[in-house]
């Protein structure tokens, strides 16, 4: 900014125009956690009975495996961790993995990143969703028979809280997090505590049942592929990992390491959630199903709960309302994710505008209606796979995770090109080594996500991968159309620049008010077009009426206006044609000339009000600006209504504490 | 015209805005008489046969009524249509029913006939088009299983027709009136002679059947009610008959006495034709009932056919073909009777707004979008009784005409105060006496009309015509509603007048022009500002993004630029509200300053551009509005795509015949 205030011909104002009270503040690690965590959290709640649930297909042997693709899946969990500590140190702007493959890996593999990133946005808040309609289904029966109604209902209320703007302030991150985080270390805890120490045969309600094989005996490569799949599904432990690499100039100093230690703290924290619960699951022998008919041994009409309520019940036997808590502080977290969605989805729109792959204006924010359109369009592309997969989260997450790799994946690409474009230039020896490091790093996380995005790919394509695929390609065209757009209205300003020299000075200035009437708001316009000193300032009017015309001609000669006024014949009742001709001869008359039409409008309070008045007018503007030569100004006239309409909204935007600002 | 252009001041241009062949042509009788006709005589298409399905509700023998009822009908036709033709002669301007109720009973009774009319409107769509389906289901029992969906596409169809614009000529509406009316008098005439003359015994195919009572015997009151019934269901032959009355200024001269002649004429058509038919239903013993099972004697699975229909299939019984033809001119006539209201309702709208009861801008005729919205109300209205009654005319026959009635019963109360208001004022013997003359014609129409308006209401009340008198209210309702609003401005305008004396003369012009850019459009912007010669000018810029704005100030110092750019802060990345306080504090600072703001604005060919560019400058100029002594000046740039949109449409609009305008 220091560049700026030197020279004296121009005025830099403060930042005077925030009125309300939220302000910037730097987030500690003890909101911060609760603020980014909840999308990595969540996740807990449905990656370990997915785990299961994929196995079950093989009958009930192959359970045993759980433990070992659990270690699996944790294993990737921190050397994606450990990667993503590089990246918030190398980049500590916020813009995450869009920006660090755009810089490093060029726009296309950028582009790629944000369509990934979209597209599972869209899937976050449809997965959530759906499973905490699954997890309070397990308490509520009554929720779970119309699961997808009440996940669809969920989405919109989310929306509107949203479009509204919620004041996001640290304790509304903070108490459901740490709720969830409580109540799973509780349950996680007591249950091992009692099966281990006490010794006590805890039991989940299903561990009386069998589960048979729904295809026979799996064998061979079929369950390898099987065991492939359920390591896909589970790696949906990992998604939100990512989400801290963005808000690191949220946190407070030192920020990266400050945003380094809160991811490790993350990564701790939902491993030994993840690890727990499938422990505790096997212990208890609880079982998870594709289909009730799996089910060998079950009473009829038997409804199987999710696996966290399964062993809450277990675990809280004597206790029932600790199902309750457990479900609830489950869903809440899971709602809590939904909504990160929505925040962090018109962000990166932002920085998609800013680059020319959205529309411009997405690009300010407090731009309400930019804002706005972003939070409709994800939720309803979220109902749409709701309703599309009846809110089963076993199919959703099909689709799931593909995006998230993808830009994993290119993000740790992209890292590796990084600290390789720095060795270059870099001498210090410390430094170097530390690089080295960093890249290796970088290079096993490469390797790890490369692994599981082909694992992921393979396993889910033909189950529904290729529906997000789909989505991200057609997205990813669509933004390079946009681009695309504006580079050509681009280069058109610059050939006609280069074609036609510098712009031409008018040499006359010609002014027209148009008037219907001669009241206030007319000789308001009247003075103000006189006020620009024209040339030429005359009033016209379209006879539509001849009796009208009459009184109005006769009112304008009895009245002290002095301007002339002329009448415009117009048999055929039309306004827009013979006011055009009428400008467009005077320009034809002389070229040089730029014709200002004043038009005086009502500026009214209610959208009824704006369809009783001005519509001749908009409609003649909208067809004046086709002219070259021509400026149209609005008169506005303040009617009373218009009073109520003043006061700017004073909404926060949705993802607010994301970026710092919290109330 | 010739006041205005005495004044030398004054310019008044002649008619040059019309390209098109389109020509205002007077209609000679024979293209008047099928250009009003159609409306009319389709009702002869139902009219007949539901007086016979009223009557079977009391089973056969009630059927002997059905002459009588029939004489009654034409009686009232008769003397509505003598009534009419003093109106013409009266109130040759064209203004109909509306006119001549608001002149004599003042503003609220014309705005009941308004109500009534537009109401009818919709009704007349929905019940012709219901008909039109039944007679050519007749004929082609497919359309007859899918009825209310032929119904509703027929609308749609007619309305996109309208919405695009049907170059109205005299042949396309002679051709199926004059092919109607030549295929009924066949029908009746070939009829009719075959019986008496040849003595055949003509049967229609119902003839052997018997029709059985729905209740049992109808005895006393419940017959009287139920003739009552079944002469206003007769009644609807008698709507479409004022619509000459609205259209006199279309005729050649002498135009009161052509249109009276012509309205003679249709009247003797509809009066034999609407006879003929009930004569010849009698004669061929054929039976019309509401529901199948009152039909004893018919087969399995019987469908009755419509009266026409039957009556085709029996007269030429040896030529099947007339029974296709036959119907097939009766639907075109009954599809030509909905298409007069897709013309009569925007007219009609018209002139509503020209008196304040509806948006202003729907006044201009030329106004498409005016026309549209009266088009797409209009079929989606009529669509919505088609539905809810399933394409069946004796249930929408219910609801219709109690429009028709209410406007015929205050057209004739007006009409007697205009004869006592001009018989106070005049002299000469011979006026006076045909004025007395005119006097007890209207009068006498005011009896009949009066009455039948309370039969109709009393006998169909409860079948449905309070959901037409609900509709009325509540379009009376939002009329007046509308009225008050621009009553209020006006008030409001005179008491701001009142208080502030005439306006205030700005003293300074502070031009601003908006700049994001360094480009052409800008340099334009700023070359036309200056041409304003304002007092100060200057650009200003608003930096959302730190290396965005260093560039601009860059370019913008090594340019020749001579206006000074000011940078404005946003660290909230907002563009409206730093530009509005800006602007606030240079209007507090000189309160009799003008602040002109110019926005360049891109104009272009495509939506999806609109939705690209100008949406920050739109939210702006939006808001500034709102600001006194703010004017907000647009300098349009034209990409080349915006060429495409620069042919104005010439579309004719939909009514141009009934006022003479043919191409």
């Amino acid at each position: 900014m220091s560049k700026l205030s030197t020279a004296a011909r121009r005025l830099v104002l403060g930042r005077p125009f925030r009125s309300d009270a939220m302000g910037h503040t730097l987030l500690p690690k003890r909101i911060a956690l609760p603020v980014f965590a909840s999308d990595a959290l969540s996740s807990v709640a449905y990656a370990p009975e997915e785990i299961f649930l994929v196995l079950s297909v093989a009958g009930l042997s192959a359970y045993t495996m759980a433990p070992w693709i659990g270690v699996a899946v944790a294993a990737v969990m921190l050397v994606v961790i450990a990667s993503y500590r590089q990246n918030v140190h190398a980049y500590p702007s916020g813009g995450g993995d869009y920006e660090v493959v755009t810089t490093n890996l060029g726009p296309t593999a950028g582009l790629t990143v944000a369509s990934a990133l979209l597209v599972d946005y869209v899937l976050t808040v449809a997965v959530s969703m759906a499973s905490a309609m699954s997890n309070i289904g397990s308490a509520v029966p009554f929720i779970a028979q119309h699961k997808v109604l009440f996940a669809v209902a969920a989405i919109l209320l989310l929306a509107s809280l949203n479009l509204r703007g919620i004041r996001e302030s640290g304790t509304a991150f903070a108490i459901p997090t740490y709720a969830f985080m409580i109540g799973m270390y509780l349950m996680v805890g007591w249950g091992l505590f009692q099966i281990f120490v006490l010794g006590d045969h805890l039991q989940a309600e299903t561990a009386g049942f069998t589960v048979k094989s729904e295809h026979g005996d799996v064998l061979g490569f079929a369950m390898v592929f099987l065991v492939a799949r359920a390591f896909s599904s589970g790696c949906a432990a990992l998604t939100g990992v990512e989400a801290i690499s963005n808000g690191v100039p949220a946190f407070k100093k030192p920020k990266s390491r400050n945003a380094a230690t809160t991811l490790l703290l993350l990564g701790a924290i939902a491993v030994s959630l993840f690890m727990g619960i499938i422990v505790l699951a096997k212990e208890t022998g609880a079982k998870v199903v594709d289909s009730v008919d799996q089910l060998v041994g079950a009473p009829q009409g038997y409804h199987p709960k999710t696996l966290i309520a399964q062993l809450a019940d277990a675990v809280f036997h004597g206790f029932p309302i600790g199902l309750y808590l457990i479900a609830g502080v489950t869903a809440l977290i899971l709602v809590l994710a939904a909504n990160t969605a929505f925040n962090g989805f018109p962000v990166l729109g932002s920085i998609l505008a800013q680059d020319r792959y959205l529309p411009r204006q997405l690009h300010t924010r407090g731009d309400r209606l930019a804002f706005s359109n972003g939070i409709l369009f994800l939720a309803f592309a979220a109902i749409a796979f709701v309703v599309a997969f009846r809110a089963e989260v076993t199919a959703l997450i099909q689709l799931y995770i593909v995006g998230v790799f993808v830009s994993f994946t290119l993000s740790q690409i992209g890292m590796v090109r990084h600290w390789t474009r720095l060795l270059r230039i870099e001498t210090d020896a410390t430094q170097r080594r530390r690089m080295y490091r960093s890249r290796i790093i970088n290079a096993i996380g490469l390797l790890c996500t490369g692994a599981v995005l082909i694992v992921v790919v393979v396993t889910k394509f033909r189950a529904g991968a290729w529906i997000a695929i789909l989505a991200m390609g057609a997205l990813f065209g669509l933004m390079k159309l946009i681009h695309r757009h504006y580079a050509t209205v681009s280069s058109e300003l610059e050939a006609r620049a280069a074609e036609q020299g510098d712009v031409v000075l008018p040499s006359r200035n010609h002014a027209i008010v148009l008037v219907s009437n001669l009241h206030l708001p007319t000789k308001r316009a009247l003075a103000y077009a006189r006020a620009t000193r024209p040339d030429v300032l005359e009033a016209i009017t379209v006879n539509v009426d001849d009796e009208e015309a009459h009184q109005l001609v006769h009112k304008w000669e009895v009245s002290d206006v002095t301007v002339p006024l002329k009448v415009i014949a117009s048999p055929y009742r039309e306004i827009t044609r013979p006011i055009l001709s009428y400008v467009q001869r005077i320009i034809k008359d002389s070229p040089r000339t730029v014709v200002t039409v004043f038009i005086p409008e009502y500026v009214v309070g209610h959208w009824w009000e704006q369809v009783l008045h001005n519509q001749s007018a908009l409609r003649l503007k909208g067809r004046l600006l086709f002219e070259p030569n021509v400026m149209v100004t609005s008169v506005p006239w303040q009617l009373s209504s218009s009073e109520r309409l003043k006061v700017v909204d004073e909404q926060p935007a949705p993802g607010d504490a994301r970026r710092g600002f919290l109330s």
